[in-house]
Order: structure tokens, then sequence, then C-alpha cells
């Protein structure tokens, strides 16, 4: 074992598909780009590699760093590379923008061929089952037939999942972390608030706010002050946060009084500033419309039957965005169909976000179950 | 025992006060009116006098209807009325608009005297202590030195317990209702959310809307919205709404699809009709700011050392904005200080709404404590 280090610098890469891709909406892509990165080398054999699927406001950039900007270091760059849990000695690992999104792969931001405009609205909706669609036919182009594992947490927890019913010869091992069969009422609602903060933004223009020169920052900024507080467990924002005041004591004005307040006006402004709020809007419908099981009369291990992988699924006892009873749900269904499962429930005290940290359990139970996978 | 039936018609009335409020703020109100109702009499030695205390969106019409609006029911109706819990053959019941607010109290809708214009933004902070200093006043003109019991849920169970502590010799009973001694950082950063949403919304001009004649509605029915997904728990969403589509199948636009979204537009648009928006940011203010503790370096003890009234403390298992774990913080002060209290913790699905429900075990609670009240 080597000490844990950085996949050193990386380069994006961008291919282009020229073929249509019939989304599940009824729309229809007539081409598209996906930005990708990887890192490590695919094998003879071409079975050693590993897709990560991102989350809402993740991309491509997963690990190491850009030579031209190292602080910009990927978001899951503590578990990926050379002596890392996910060991990039071993594995040839891909991060994919999906389509949809704001980092390179085409999306709303990009120009509709068409129009010679940019799509705004008019982009398509993308579900979970058409960015996996769309990661199979990348993953045709890189002549990688089967992954020794599709790797997500949250919403890249539901694309491993799908993977795994979408093409179940096509994948040894799922691992879904903090991830969920589909969305409560309750994540629905917080999405829904969200989405309206942004439709209702004067600068929105219906989506076609490229076109007016403005960008819905204010409603963006609400949707990720939103996000932010579903993120953190109660538990870790008392103490980092507590009831600490700016001054020491209450100034009775709407300036920032609470330091919570500061770090959620933080987050929202810096993400309303480089996010593009139609892939927000795009990417909370995908996670609101994911459900295999819909199909099957809401019975999950009758949607789960199709899958043949082995999963590992782990959860944080903290996190009630996506809580451990969600992804029992998962294991419930899997073992019901005698499937190998592996389950482990983290105590880690920083809820939903403990997916993108590195937890010492946590991040012993992936390295234990990447170590004795076979490639 | 009668059958519970309803105090009937009732009427709401006005007291002015012309004398200053000093308020915690700084900030003075050189004189305000203040709306409240009654229920029941008043007895001789004015002993058996009741004050409800109202939470964020709650008024002064706490039960009864009004002769042309029958509809209009208060909100607390079936707690309180002949035969009812909080029985109006024996208590002398108040409920009180409070200042700051939007139902008839002085507060930013109404006339600031000194320039003739909407208070607005102008209108000065107001705390929970400062509402209760404005309730002592309007019960000395009413002639009640002592009050039975002090009532509220929510924010009206800080109410009460301030009462305790402001004027100890004028309270025999607290009943404190899915309430806290302090928010939480999570609290207060949904609270914030929702100010945000407040200030960001063009319409606001900074808290001048009135003379602008615009509202902030955008603003307002997103902070509702936040709101009412904090009222409710994931597993009453998820009984009530679920994954229940209005068309049965996706339809992929941002119109309502799932049924939860339907509800939290019809409360946010509601409730943006109606309420005025600078209340809702100075109240959730007060909210904030509330916090007994605070200046006995954070010990809860300490603090409530002051108040000598027999408490009834009742929390609700699924209400995860005030989790039954702040009650307790509550109760095991008051027992530090070896004061009277009973807890009771009350298996509801509803959330932090179950205080306004009729749930039998909660309101078997209530009565047993009211009719075993001396007065």
């Amino acid at each position: 074992m080597i000490r844990p280090q950085s996949i050193g610098a990386v380069t994006p890469q961008t291919e282009h598909f020229g073929e249509a891709l019939n989304l599940r909406s009824g729309g229809v892509l007539p081409e598209y780009d996906l930005v990708y990165e990887t890192y490590g080398a695919l094998n003879a054999s071409a079975t050693n590699a590993v897709l990560v699927c991102h989350a809402l406001s993740g991309t491509h950039h997963v690990a190491g760093y850009y030579e031209d900007d190292p602080g910009n270091v990927g978001w899951w760059d503590n578990l990926i590379g050379p002596g890392k849990p996910l060991d990039t000695r071993k594995f040839f690992v891909i991060g994919v923008n999906n389509l949809g999104g704001c980092a390179g792969s085409t999306g709303p931001r990009s120009l509709n061929p068409a129009t010679g405009k940019h799509w705004g609205a008019d982009f398509p909706f993308v579900t979970v089952e058409d960015w996996v669609t769309a990661q199979a036919r990348l993953a045709d182009r890189l002549g990688i037939h089967r992954f020794a594992a599709i790797v997500g947490g949250s919403l890249g927890g539901m694309q491993a999942i799908s993977w795994s019913l979408q093409y179940p010869e096509r994948v040894a091992n799922v691992v879904a972390i903090a991830s969920t069969p589909r969305l409560s009422a309750q994540n629905i609602a917080f999405n829904e608030v969200a989405r309206q903060a942004i439709l209702s933004d004067p600068d929105f223009h219906g989506g076609h706010y490229y076109e007016h020169g403005t960008i819905p920052t204010r409603g963006l900024r609400l949707a990720r002050m939103i996000g932010h507080i579903t993120y953190l467990s109660d538990d870790s924002l008392a103490e980092k946060f507590g009831r600490n005041l700016r001054h020491g004591r209450p100034m009775y004005n709407f300036d920032i009084e609470f330091e919570i307040e500061s770090y959620l006006r933080y987050q929202g402004d810096k993400f309303s500033q480089q996010f593009d709020a139609n892939t927000y809007l795009l990417t909370t419908k995908a996670l609101d419309y994911f459900d295999p099981a819909f199909e099957h009369g809401g019975h999950l291990p009758a949607a789960l039957a199709r899958s043949t992988a082995d999963f590992l699924v782990v959860s944080f006892t903290t996190d009630w965005r996506f809580a451990p009873e969600r992804s029992r749900e998962i294991v419930y269904a899997l073992l019901h169909n005698q499937r190998n499962v592996s389950y482990a429930e983290i105590d880690c005290a920083a809820g939903h976000d403990s997916f993108l940290l590195d937890d010492p359990r946590y991040h012993g139970v992936l390295r234990s179950y990447f170590d004795r996978m076979k490639v």
C-alpha cells in the first residue's frame, strides 16, 4: 500500500455524438457533446473501468486538478487516485458531465443547432435513464463493454442503480451511496420550492434569459440555500454554527447576524454566479421522476429483479435527505431477488454531504469493496 | 360534561395605548393599538384568565366565528369553547394579535403617526419579550393581575415561557406546546432563506412596497412554501401526497405534476395574498432572537430559575421543526429548579402542525391539565 496521492493534472475530453438521442420525455436531442475525464489506464481486456456518476451540482471533474488552475480539484478527489480507496493503479475511472448540464456537455446553455440560439427552455427534459443511455454510448466509444463498477452518491447513486436495470449485462458492481430508489413527497417539496424560486425570478424570462442578457441569480441563490440546508444535518449545523452571532449580540437588522446566515448567503451567492438555472430545473425534475418501481406498481423488488450486479449500498445515520431507511429499501429489494448486496450504515454527523467527506469508516468500506473487486 | 360546542359569534375589540413602548431593539413605539378577542367571562376575583399567544401566522381570532363571516373560525377553535379542553365556562380566554402583526394590531402596514405614511421597513424590530410587555399592559387594562395560565404553541410557547420570566408573579401556569427555548442553526437557516426570498423580491422595495403599490407576493409565497415543509412531517407528507401524479404519469413540464406541488403552491399563493411581508420578516427575526439562556451563558436552568409557574410541556414525536428533544430541554431546566412540570410526548404523525390538531391523546392531556387547574 502506498501513501494516497493525487492523480495529478488531468485534462477533460469531449466526445461528439452525431446520432440522435430519443429521450423518455418524448423529446429528441439531434446531436450532442459529452465532456468527460478519465483517470488511470484501461486494461487490455477492458474489464477495469469504473464510471462515477455525479449528483446535482457535480461535474465530470471528479479527481485531480487542472494544470492551469491547480486549486480546481475534483469533487471526489479524496476517494480517487493512486493509493486511494478507488485506486487508479487498479481501475480506469471515468467521470462524465450529464446531458443538460452546464459544465461542458450539451445543455440548455448550449446552442440549439436548429436555431443557432441557446437552447434555454427548449432543451428537452432529460431523465436518469437518458443520462445512462448517453453514458453507455460513451462507453461504447471508449471500448468498454462491461463496467467493473458504476459508482455514485445521491443522484449519482440513482444512475448507478438505473445502469443495472437498463444494461444489466454491462455492470458487474453497483456502488450506491446516500441514495434512494425514489424521492419522497418531502424531497419533491424541497425541489419544488427551489424551482419556484427560479421560475418566479423576473430575470428568468421563461428560461430564455440568455437572450435577455440576464441571469436569474436571485432564484438560483435561494434554490441553493434551500438545498444546502437539506445537505447538512441539524447536528452538524449546530456544531459548525450554533447560534453564534457575528457581532456577539443582536443588531436588529436584516444584515448577517447569525453565522449560519453568512454561510448560506455565501453558498447561494457563489453557486448562483456559476451554475445554470435551466440545468438546475432539469436536474431537480430528473430527481423527482426517477422511480424504477413506478412501472411495477410501486413494487421495488419487482423493479430490481432485472439487475444482476453485486451491490454495495452505503448510507449515513444523520442523512435526513436520503435517510438510511431509503437505502435499506434498496437492500431489501435486492435480497428479495437473492442478489449479492453489502450494506454499511455509517455513523457520520455530516448528513447527506457525508458522501463527499472522507470519514475513515466510510472510506474503509469503499476501499475494502474495491480492493476485493475482481477485474 | 357537556358536548363540546362553539363559543359562537365573537367580536374583536381594539385597545389603544397612548404611552410609548420601549423595545428591546432600542426602538420606541410612541403609541399603538392591540386587537384582541375574549371568550367566556372574567370571574369576580379575576383569577380565571387564560392568555393564548399565537405563532407566526396566527392572530387574535383564536375561537368562535364572525357573525358576518361564519366560515372564519378561530385557529384554535377545536381547543377552546364550552365543553372543550380549555373550557370557556370555567376560563376567561384572551387572544391578542401581536405588535408588528398584520391582523389589526399596530404593525408595518399601519400608519406611522410621525410621517402619516405606512411604517413599512421603519417599523421597529419587536421581540418575544416586547410582545409580552404589550400583552401585560393589555392585561392591566382588563383588570387581570395574575393569569391562571399562559398558553401557546410554537412561537406562542416562547411567549408563554417569557411571561413566566418577565412577570413570574403574574403567571400561575405555563402551557408550552411544540415549542423550544431557542432556535437551532437549522431553524434559523430556514427562516433566513424565507427572509431572503422576501428581501430579494423586486416588489419588496426595501420594505416600502405600500408606497410603491406593490406586494412582494413572489417572496412571501416562497417563504410560506418553505415554512409549510417544516410544519409537516416527512411521514405525513408521504401519507397525504406520496408520489401521486396529477395526470397519472410524468408530463415533462413545470406545471403541477405531483400533488405535493399543488398543495405547496396553493398554500403559498393563499398566504401571499393576505399576510404582510414585513410582518413575516419581523416575526422570523423575533423567533431567531428568542433565547432566554443567552444572558446566562447559554445555561437554560439558570435562565428559568426566575420562573415560579407550574408548567405543562407538550411535544410531538414527528415534529422535526421543534423536536421533543427541545421540549425536554425545558423540562430538565425546570426540574433542575425543582419546579412543578408535567410533560407529554404525543405520538402524533402530523409533525409540528400537530399542535393545531385535535389528536385525542393531546387534547386529553390539555383537558386534564385545565380541569384540575385551580382558579
